[in-house]
């Protein structure tokens, strides 16, 4: 077989592929760079909308009293140095296949031999109805689920303005396309490009209701009947990313090498445990890339 | 009683005493200041050897290609915005006292509600014979010892010229002082400050000998007569310097929130294991710090 056509449809596999562009996915990175590993890191150009929106940081150590984004400045500064790139892509799911992972961004897939999380905390309570109807018309990867919703009627509740983008692709799909967002929309950069046929709703999800499947989404003051609700977070939680990820609490159960209960899949930063910080999730995303370098010299054996 | 009185024979007691400065006892003593408490950090005014002697340093997220004196005057304008200031005094033993820990600096005491020990880790092995004689002519603080050793004859190893001075100390009482200094006492700053009475001896230390008690000192090219060896290091071992701590290996055993077996007593950085980075130790020197301060909180209610 011609080698180079072998080449061409085979996958890239990295050593490392990291989930988050907070303090504890980027620590991890720049350990892992430094070690010679390939890598690939799944974020956003913000890095941290939590660091962003910090107004002073005054306890990570060397950096006293800056502000979050003097802050994400020095970190992309540092990125930059190393030429580490951040691939904007959301991760869906996350699949241990043996002796690699295979990582699921809507259909596109990637492959790594081992995996860090560093995918923050989401701050957000699950809607009531929420879990019950996972799967049965709740969904949180639109572009994923989308072709399902052909000729329906669907509700996207947005969290972030990333959100407007997948309403638009399902609304090219469904029927008729109702968009919630949960962040004010005049007020924040980025939002706006939301399709003209969606019907914006500026109210609170309070419930998903259902039979066998959902059909209602009851929002503060009206309901809506729908065929389906996707929630559109930032971050998946970890248990939903990671299918056998074993979780204590709202955390990933993480050992002090940082090591999860899948082999070959590391977790650092706020997805560990408290205390929220940027400090403790540098600390721990470095003990991550170390780990996960550890690991697969190990492997080489 | 007269208040005023007794405040001045009570001793300052501490919320938090902090042993050592590196980025672990640092990051304990800025996020423990923040948060309002008295602090007292016990270091040198170099902060940190392995920090200084740090070539460069490009796995500390934010600052990317920074030689280690760099990130260390960082960390001493950290420290000054935060008007922490660092006590160059000698912790040689921790006391668990019930409701609070009485450290002493030779004969010094100082009193704190908790303890955070940033204490690094010794990379040096103990000498043949080192841990059979100990308390029984080997010690670790001379000044602390030194009336044992009237009119005899002592030997010093000094692993820091910090130790010079101890070792002046000792023979203005000793009859005979040996020091031999595990260092380049030419190369090294701060070296050079030895009495003309002490017989520097540039050898290295083999084996300690003697029968019930120490009285001979074997070093690589000769042997000398003495009826005491102090080694005398930057650190002490964590479970010679508070006893009734339990150690794991040649490390700390500590939990996910930096907490020891000791109530109230935490451990951060290098001494609490693998791997040994400053970044690492930084992010456990926070929740360390975080977590001797929710204990705290728990004292007062």
């Amino acid at each position: 077989m011609d080698n180079r056509f072998k080449k061409r449809v085979m996958l890239m596999r990295y050593d490392i592929a990291i989930i988050g562009s907070g303090p504890a996915a980027l620590s991890a990175a720049i350990n892992a760079k430094i070690r010679n590993k390939s890598i690939i890191v799944f974020g956003s150009k913000n890095l941290s909308n939590k660091l962003v929106k910090a107004p002073v940081v005054d306890n990570y150590l060397g950096f006293s009293n800056v502000t979050g984004i003097e802050l994400m400045e020095s970190f992309k500064k540092h990125l930059d140095n190393l030429d580490i790139e951040i691939v904007n892509k959301k991760i869906n799911n996350v699949y241990a296949m043996g002796d690699y992972f295979a990582l699921m961004s809507g259909q596109e897939m990637f492959e790594a031999t081992t995996v860090i999380l560093g995918t923050g905390v989401e701050f957000t309570r699950a809607i009531e109805g929420e879990e019950t109807f996972l799967g049965r018309g709740v969904g949180y990867c639109a572009t994923c689920d989308a072709p399902l919703y052909k000729g329906k009627t669907v509700a996207i509740i947005g969290h972030t303005p990333d959100a407007e983008e997948e309403a638009n692709y399902i609304d090219e799909i469904a029927e008729k396309t109702y968009y919630i967002p949960v962040y004010d929309m005049e007020k924040t950069t980025g939002a706006g490009d939301i399709s003209e046929n969606i019907e914006v709703i500026s109210s609170k999800a309070v419930k998903i209701e259902g039979e066998t499947h959902v059909n209602k989404l009851v929002l503060k003051d009206r309901e809506i009947d729908v065929d389906g609700v996707f929630i559109l977070k930032d971050s998946v939680s970890p248990g939903v990313l990671v299918p056998g990820l074993e979780i204590e609490g709202a955390h990933i159960k993480v050992n002090r090498d940082m090591s999860t209960n899948i082999a070959g899949c590391f977790a650092a930063g706020d997805c560990t445990g408290k205390p929220y910080q940027f400090m403790k999730a540098a600390g721990e995303g470095q003990v991550a890339g170390l780990s996960a370098v550890s690991y697969l010299s190990k492997l080489d054996k």
